[in-house]
């Protein structure tokens, strides 16, 4: 059974407090769009794909209710800026928002408020629906690809970061195509990096293997070489944050290095993402800017103080890995492609291998 | 001026509590060989080498007060065994132990309770100065060495674990090499990787270059690639657990992954090592065992939990760099040597370059 983080029926949501994982599992109710403001304002949702369908259905949930009243649509428009301004970096929410309004306009053109409540309930409902189901085109893709070079045997996959039920709509990219391995009884076991500063594999990675009985073994980020040496990884499957048109691809700190590492041991390196978070409009990585996050993240955990005081961090929040690295493919919703096949593949010139 | 971690003058010493640190700094008396038992066993003091050194000094300062009356060698004897017990795989105790024993049997044929108390001393307290004045030449070769490459300016060093006062007899391998380029103002900056699970590059490295003004910024493991790229790093130095005949080097887990970067971006990669780490009786790394250590020590820090309950974990506490990848050489207190000319140095077939 798949982690539920998301919990949506028609008129209520509820989503797995991310701030008491791994200890506690807590669901908490969202029954307004500023109940989800603050869930995504405080990190109790977390994950750029999640924080935009969280912040979506809330919005779904307060018009089943009959918010707006008349006027639905300065309502829908008010509260689509209230929450992209929660954590304005997160990329797709503000998307998501801008698509939503533009189709609530439209519908707004010859439809009463109860019609066009309807029409934006079901806009928000088909997009739950279709990014879970991406993500399972995705572990599917993914799964049998690296699957096609290995006939029988089960494999070993090595992860980093969270990139699953936790951090999008449901199912995940990466850890989606773990999961579908494991489905199909041909996942031996996954590797998970803790993922240093902020420990999504160790909090978060580890939190969704446990609760699905997938074969999991947890390892510091240091430990990812000697891993690849020593136990036998058929391939290391990782997500994305910005895919580029060269296939360059900025993700969590340390992805570059396992990629390094990985082409070092000849392993098949693949990135897992939606072909939302493909961004064709910058040419290379090297357009795209490291965020630089505070030093805190380093120097303590759960507030409590574990470096020397007073010395000095760095603290990039992610890396930019370049195609050249990206040896498996980039595995999306509609294929698995090579860097240099992306471009093409995205724009309908080419279909899935 | 260099961080003292042990304070030892002619029947007393002391010790920097490294349980404290970062963030207190408090100095322990240790009065008998039972105080320094306890101190290593407790990891008041860790790092092999400055295990050895705390155990044979407390020796020297139960010996200055009279231990052992009329029968020394036996005094010697159990003491040694004792301090070789604290924690049995440190194996510069062992060492040290032996070969002190070996000089105090040879001594008492012919000298009376005083005299071998006093030569004992004397062989302890020239160890001491020994080890630190290897360390002060390991510094000043590998300093010269990763000079000669860029005539006027100024180095950037990216280094791993704790290697430095806290670990050694004082000035230390890898750092020590660090603390040379700093005290010939040649260098920039250096960056310290974290060094998870244990930490000792946040808690250790760090408190020691903030203690002494070396320009220094922390980082975490997985950050070592990125900064290799971003940050024009000269070379990366690393100290060594053991090294073996063909140059392969077991040390810190994280080292290995460490080399493949350097080697990814052609930054010359060497080891700090004294010529007692290294250990011509194994021909490669292969031979080298892996010691497996606690799964608490990667899911909590200072007894909290930090991973999700129920995920298992390997935690190797080490790993062992190829030969091929220790591109810029092996540095020791007779010069540095490339891996291939180690065996050949160390038996005196070879001077240094």
């Amino acid at each position: 059974m798949t982690l539920e983080a998301i919990r949506y029926r028609t008129g209520s949501l509820q989503i797995l407090n991310q701030l008491l994982l791994p200890h506690q599992t807590v669901y908490d109710d969202i029954r307004s769009v500023q109940d989800a403001y603050e869930a995504i304002k405080s990190m109790k949702v977390r994950g750029a794909p999640a924080i935009a369908i969280v912040g979506c259905l809330s919005l779904a949930v307060e018009l089943r209710a009959g918010a707006g009243g008349d006027d639905p649509l300065t309502f829908i428009r008010e509260s689509l800026c209230h929450l992209t301004s929660a954590r304005p970096t997160a990329v797709n929410m503000g998307r998501a928002a801008r698509e939503l309004m533009e189709f609530a306009e439209n519908e707004s053109m010859e439809k009463n408020s109860e019609q066009l409540r309807e029409s934006v309930i079901g806009w928000i409902e088909d997009m739950l629906e279709r990014d879970v189901n991406d993500n399972r085109k995705i572990g599917n893709y993914g799964a049998q690809h690296i699957l096609s070079g290995v006939p029988r045997d089960s494999v070993t996959i090595l992860t980093h970061c969270n990139t699953g039920s936790l951090a999008t709509a449901g199912y995940g990219t990466a850890l989606g195509v773990v999961r579908s391995l494991h489905a199909l009884g041909r996942l031996k076991r996954v590797y998970c990096t803790e993922t240093r500063p902020y420990n999504q594999g160790a909090r978060l990675t580890a939190y969704e293997a446990v609760a699905e009985g997938i074969p999991a073994t947890l390892i510091t980020d240091s430990m990812a070489a000697l891993t690849m040496r020593e136990m036998d990884i058929t391939a290391v499957v990782v997500g994305a944050d910005r895919v580029v048109a060269n296939g360059d691809t900025a993700n969590k700190v340390g992805t570059y290095q396992l990629a390094i590492a990985a082409k070092h041991h000849g392993i098949p390196f693949y990135v897992a993402a939606p072909s939302t978070s493909c961004d064709l409009s910058l040419e290379s990585g090297r357009d795209i800017i490291i965020e630089v996050r505070p030093p805190e993240e380093l120097t303590s955990i759960n507030g409590v103080p574990i470096a020397a005081p007073g010395i000095e961090v760095w603290n990039p929040a992610f890396d930019v890995t370049p195609h050249q690295l990206i040896t498996g493919g980039i595995i999306t919703e509609l294929g698995v492609f090579l860097p240099s096949e992306l471009q093409a593949a995205l724009t309908g010139r080419l279909t899935a291998l």
